[in-house]
């Protein structure tokens, strides 16, 4: 089961590598990183760089496509190439899958139109636009689309998958490898859960503001 | 803050990723992903490498040490340039840290002597040999050592120490920008919440066996 995530410019680490911790440990599991050019893609710090081993032209049909987000999500969104082999693979698929604004680039394709979604919870509104129903949801399944809410979501996007693909057994295993028992030492992960004058700052700065 | 993160052959990604993704959001945090030689590290499937920007002798004097674990820990315990390193950059930094067998490696410098620490569920009993009293706790400190449990729980000991160095609201805001919000689709993350048969075939196969 070859499993494609795809990478560029300044995305962010955690939105690949939680898929990537997870589905990597799904039985016969064939993990590739893939960009334009294969090579070294830095993420949104500039501080750490993943190597893409393939380039989107060499992966054509992997079972599971990975689309993580992150600041350079904004440039994909006009970039020909990837929306291209986004809709090319989507068409042999058995899941398309995203992670924080990822969704946003899978948005783009066409291919969300008329299906629930989401997203990081800054960009919810901005998926209307491309006829996305937003949910404020952290795993979303809209037949073989999985989207995953912000950054540190894919992993429970990827534990998910992996029940849905290897039994609830085997996805326990994972979970337990990993050894997956959150413990977050404050309870300010989602909007309505965090500081308001925190969410009203971060929404006043976001890239995705309406206003 | 200069944080560095340590790489070595067959570490374990999200090991490293959690702690990147959240003491990196520090105010004024500069990132630096260091091994013995510079250039792309391979993790424990292969499937994935990171770039070494620095080698060890280029990083001396870090604030922060972050040391993740994974399969290729157990040769690393008898690196003495790594383990050399540790002491060294130990002597001057703020925090010294690691993540799930990363923890087995600052055992093997001597430096968690007589301290609390955590580790992977499957090491804990092993670093009872370095003189070192291990918890079943997510997230330890003792003193500026601060140790995480397996693969995973790097995010909760880089948001604890968020906090601890830049406040509650700073690590707030990380975990809202994150959406650290876990919602794992099943309970089995730590070896009392998981299937008993799965927890004793693991402690069967595991390289920590004592038998």
């Amino acid at each position: 089961m070859q499993i494609a995530i795809v990478l560029f410019d300044r995305f962010t680490a955690l939105d690949a590598v939680g898929p990537y911790e997870t589905l990597g440990r799904l039985p016969d599991a064939e993990l590739v990183f893939v960009a334009e050019q294969s090579g070294p893609v830095r993420t949104d710090t500039g501080a750490l760089a993943i190597t893409a081993d393939k380039t989107l032209a060499e992966v054509t049909r992997p079972d599971i496509v990975v689309v993580p987000g992150g600041p350079g999500q904004t440039p994909q969104m006009e970039n020909d190439t990837l929306l291209d082999w986004l809709r090319t693979t989507d068409a042999t698929s058995t899941w398309t899958t995203s992670v924080c604004t990822g969704s946003l680039l899978l948005a783009a394709t066409g291919l969300l139109e008329g299906r629930r979604a989401t997203s990081h919870w800054l960009a919810l509104d901005y998926m209307k636009q491309f006829g996305v129903e937003p949910t404020g949801e952290r795993v979303v399944i809209d037949g073989k689309y999985v989207t995953a809410a912000g950054v540190s979501s894919g992993i429970d996007m990827g534990l998910t998958l992996v029940g849905r693909i290897a039994g609830e057994e085997h996805a326990q295993a994972v979970q337990l490898l990993t050894e997956y028992d959150p413990q977050p030492p404050y309870d300010a992960g989602a909007p309505h859960k965090a500081p308001a004058h925190l969410v009203e700052e971060f929404r006043t700065k976001s890239r995705f503001s309406l206003t």
